[in-house]
């Protein structure tokens, strides 16, 4: 395990491990099950390295010890404590998998190992570190300057500085080719665009520091558009709140969301907001850019709704067991409950062995990598899919219970469906997919 | 028409039809379409007489008009407006199906009709004016004594006194017949009960005048239990709020549920609450009290759910035609949307007329009617299903919109699947229609 | 009930109806259940007439004493036996619908309770009484002239004249438009068409004495296309086998099928076969025709279908309360087995309420009937779909014994995959739905 | 590689690789694709040793270039072409997974892929492989003496003597513990046991040479039953059919079956057959022995029908990119068909995953295969359901022509609804995994 995030299992953040409350005392346990394993049904731990394992139980055990307490009020009341973010970077978790720049540069594993730790504590959470993690600090690892990784990472890794990324709009969802975000140059500060636009749907907006926006710029070596201007191509800037001009920057919250109510979601306004020509993204043109972030993210969260459903069946399990009804039988008794166990439980177990490996696909690099967005693809696609439907086939154990919200597994289901919807809709997958199998791309 | 019922088209409560606004304007107008009706696949409205069509209009107008400005609010906040009931009641729209008692005196279809209106806007409005009509005056009507009804049917017709149903309790959903209330025969007072125990998940109980609670009580003429006491049996009790001792009654409202946030739901606790014996309903021993009240219920959900899925579909059918993506096509003309919409515009047709019919068989009586519990378990269970999964895969249409309250599908989605669990869990009903069908049961 | 469909229940083909055997003894028998009755759960025959019940117990009888006893060998052998044509005939079960021409005369909905009745046995006999009734003898009734059809009906009705529908191509299946069957003008011969081309999958083409046949002809009234010639429209001939030229006309038999094996389908190679004009279907022109005839059909399957699941139903109920596994417990008495059958009653029931539904705006007609053909769209593939699915499920109650096909469940569910399929795939019947739901195409 | 399995890649069974057509060309190639792998899209092979993929290599080839031929005949006719053991016992297939006694000695995950490469052909042709292997091979390697071992696995590694494995009864199929075989002690022939009554849907065994039957025998020591009779135990034998009485042994083929038409099913009709004690198993006593030998042969299944999957997609996409419809287009190119690729291709990944890990569990045995019987009943169970569900998907793109067994995507559907019935119909194995994860058992 890199030094740093060794140093960190002395965290005070952490309680000593002997005092692992029992919610914390599940799957993770190092000890081999004496029989079956319902928290892990194929034995994935099998696959992990010594130093996965002890980054995924720390992991956990922050995430059960320190997360799980705030999540009722915050969920209730749409807050989002970005404490949290200072937190998860004292213990090394942001931006996990890069190298260098006081990140920990552990495995793709490792690093998915992390965001499922914190999904099956609440899919919000995970994305509000996700955001930081892999959408803007991987853009700029993998799209940035040294100077602008130099500047923005270490900073990032500890939670100090919040990002955002701006690519949704409100007309252009599925298909960010659209976008209208525009950066034009500044009419009289040379070296300085001038971006103005929308952005929607942008999670941490309202907290962050930094914005990675992704707008259109134009580019006279790409030749001229029908209307004689010189045709535009999509570029990623890093907006800094800092400094900026009164009024071209807002980034009002969206309340009243139907889920992901612990994290935090707003717009992002920008009127003439000028930005350096040195915070665009040199290494980002067209689609690759925004796309390569996105790649990032959604291995994540594959591995991350695995964490989700693991929750959601420990749930129903432990409900099924406590509830009788019908002569003092548990639920856990009846066929048509254990069915839908059984059921999500294979979700759970499959999903997570193919997340891995498409982990191991994407650190082993080379060729066997050359097909790895469409991996993803499925991963994302799949994993989000069985996620949401297995919550939803667990929530009907619960029965009328299931509308409280202290059975955590209306809020599950809630989350799901957005995890299934953004980056990428499953049914947006559907047609990658599709189109990496037939060859034909069946978009519009 | 019920003559009532008739001159209530004068009322204040709505407008002049002329002004209908276009979100009123909609299956329930009166011209024939001139080409497939996407509102009314299979022309339902064939099968309505012209008193069902125009309770029908009322209805729907009513709904749109007054109860849907409400709504966000409501939701939101988990704030219920009680005046609504009162509004009904001048409409003649509760306990419609009731002859005599100031009740409008309708058939089952138009009652399921009035229902229907009120669920396209809100199951938790809906569920609101069940408990109402249903389950409580449908059980003082169906149960009680001649005295009982004229003392409260009318009052509750007008929405003046309200009312709530306790049978669900704590430990005891599926399975009622466990239930541990219990009324005793007060030490001193002659005639006189006492009910101790607790009810949950109880829709309009914090506001109820009148709570309509099922109790277990000693009948020596059952003979002896095992211990040598009178075994016991379930009678149903009028328990009034007004004159309870102190601390006798408690309804506490049960908050931060996760649907049907728009109806008000809370517990009943009495303890020690003395109700005299003419308050209990004369007619209902056993479980086939509940029972009864439960299918005047059912069916009432069986159509309601239609409305609600119908809603789905119109916003979801609104949004595929307006949201453009990839080359400026709008939603509506990917396959993957249009098989969503065909699926769910089949099953809200398909289970329209199902309903129908058994309203009709339920009218009917006689000989048509034996199995009648079981052909309402067969449509409640259907199109609660059908309704929750068209509703989800709509949902999945608007993509990240969807979880704005907005759009209002996200609110549908988490309302219908209440839907789907209360009065019967679908699963419950699987096993009733497996043995109405094998003659075999499979509860336990 | 017309004169001579009443005649006929003192046929030789009936038993007398007191020996009735059990296996005949069912849903159709018209006394009222005591209880409910699973073989009709929403009591559709409430919404039949006595003429109509009396011509579907006519029906139910013949096919179950007359064909289910020939099924066995017709299905393991692909034989099938066209005299059964020729009984129904004697019974008016041909072209039942159609007033005049020796034709019974009676409302849609007997005539989908006619094929139910057959499909209850199997989907090939329905097929071939299907094509004989709706696609041939409906097509001439619509779209003749009074010769054809006073030359053709009488002696179809009776099934001395057989007929097949000639419009699948090899290379044109779900798309008939883009048909490549030509029809020429004769070289010498005035008033005289060459038909060139070929069909396939075609029900009945190797036993039929005519053969209707869609095929393009030239109509300079159309005006021209790009390259100067005139435009084509899609006409319909009535090819006859008898006095046409050694090879004009072939029609051989498909061989090996892996459904539908108890019916017959063919090829028809026509090589410049000489049809007169009088042939011609006068009233039919461009797609319109075929069209027009699949509706006819479709209505059909749309009952018929119903009737193949609701043998699964009683097949599968008849197994599981046999069947004893573990401590002697009938399969019936487990709940994943209940709820395969409740769900399959349920879409047996809804389907076919909506069935009679749909026919009684066809009879009906007028402005309730505009939009007819997406209504039997909707009909004809939602019954396909959960007809098919219903049967899958069941299938799975007969473990390793629906392997054999003594058990009947595999014949079913391999035909109903055919139906599902044929006149419409379900996701053609799917874009057809969303087209008349969105008024947007997306077909290609 | 095993020595032996090394050589027999110079064997006159296949065709120098050079030649290898174009339907052998495949998944299996050794060269990295250039993009996405449609046909291994989450790169399972980078998990293989060399040796693996050079068995799977040879094991695909010879199925592709020997028994793909003699398939549609074999469908056809229900004929079994039993020289295609011994050809596999040439190759070294059968009983692979076997250390010694002739046998090649490989991983489990070798093994599976010899089952998936056959059942990439036919499911049937599997079974066959299966029985020999996995039932017959496996049972006597895990539960036989080393005398039994000697003298029966050499010959049938070499597919020289053919065996058949006799469990389910005609009254007994998912609940084997009642089983009503039994063996007796011979009235005068010391140490031979006498077999009386019959085993049904054995595959193999009108052709097998030696049957391992199971049988209940009375065991004094486990006490007397309630009648004072001694208990009795399920043991099993080796019957061979070499030397047994006339009539003591009769296995007649079961023909006109609906799946698996391609291997050859029987009865076993034992009457008073005499058994010496010595081809009694004695390491197998009670259920442990047949269960034991099916979670051999499940394992095989869960892998096998990943490769009828396999084939189903590479069929399906063929099809969908050479067929045209509509203004041109090929089927690929629409939505709904892309859907129902990328299903399947997702299923066949994760399940192909899952069963390469659980293989890598059973070969370190230890504490992480504890759970290994539950582990294989999640593989059994998932892999046979999506494949069978991906084939009747991906059969919905061929339309009509599905019908037609030249298509082969017919014949995977009739198939794999028999996998996914046989050794644990997949409910059974729900209710297997419901009790693993809850600990309540739900079978009665």
């Amino acid at each position: 395990m890199s030094r740093h995030l060794c140093r960190r299992f002395g965290s005070q953040l952490l309680r000593p491990s002997q005092t692992t409350p029992s919610a914390a005392r599940r799957a993770y346990s190092a000890a081999a099950p004496a029989t079956f394993d319902w928290t892990d049904p194929l034995s994935s731990k099998t696959l992990l390295t010594e130093e996965e394992k002890a980054i995924s139980d720390m992991a956990e055990r922050y995430c059960q010890e320190q997360l799980l307490p705030r999540l009722e009020e915050g969920y209730r009341n749409e807050s989002y404590d970005k404490s949290q973010l200072e937190e998860m970077g004292q213990l090394g978790l942001l931006g996990a998998t890069i190298q260098g720049y006081g990140c920990a540069g552990v495995s793709s594993v490792a690093g998915g190992l992390i965001t499922k730790a914190v999904e099956r504590v609440d899919s919000g959470y995970r994305s509000g570190m996700s955001v930081q993690s892999s959408l803007v600090m991987g853009g700029i690892h993998e799209f940035g300057s040294e100077e602008q990784k130099e500047r923005f990472l270490p900073g990032m890794a500890q939670g100090k500085i919040l990002g955002a990324f701006g690519l949704t709009e409100p007309n252009h969802g599925s298909d960010p080719g659209s976008l209208e975000m525009a950066a034009t140059e500044h009419p009289t500060k040379k070296g300085v665009y001038n971006l103005s636009g929308s952005k929607t749907w942008i999670t941490n907006s309202p907290i962050a520091d930094v914005l990675l926006v992704w707008a259109k710029v134009a580019d006279p070596s790409k030749g001229t558009a029908s209307d004689g201007s010189p045709k535009k191509v999509i570029r990623g800037f890093l907006v800094e709140r800092k400094g900026a001009p009164a009024g071209a920057i807002e980034t009002p919250k969206i309340s009243n969301k139907l889920g992901l109510r612990a994290s935090i979601t707003g717009m992002i306004h920008l009127d003439n907001c000028p930005v350096p020509a040195e915070n665009m993204l040199p290494h980002a043109e067209g689609l690759r850019g925004p796309f390569g972030c996105l790649n990032q993210a959604r291995y994540g969260i594959a591995l991350g709704v695995m964490g989700a459903l693991e929750d959601c069946i420990s749930r129903a399990r432990t409900y099924a067991l406590d509830r009788k009804q019908f002569r003092g039988n548990p639920l856990a008794r009846y066929q048509l409950v254990q069915k839908k166990l059984a059921d999500a439980a294979t979700d759970a177990a499959f999903g997570t062995l193919a997340a891995i490996q498409v982990g191991r696909i994407k650190d082993a690099g080379g060729d066997a990598a050359v097909g790895l967005p469409d991996m993803i693809s499925m991963i994302k696609r799949q994993n989000c899919d069985r996620a949401l439907h297995g919550a939803r086939a667990l929530q009907e154990i619960f029965g009328g219970n299931a509308v409280s919200d202290e059975y955590g597994i209306g809020r599950h289901v809630a989350n799901l469906f957005v995890a299934q919807t953004y980056e990428g809709q499953s049914d947006i997958h559907s047609l990658i997919l599709g189109r990496a199998i037939t060859g034909v791309q069946a978009f519009a």
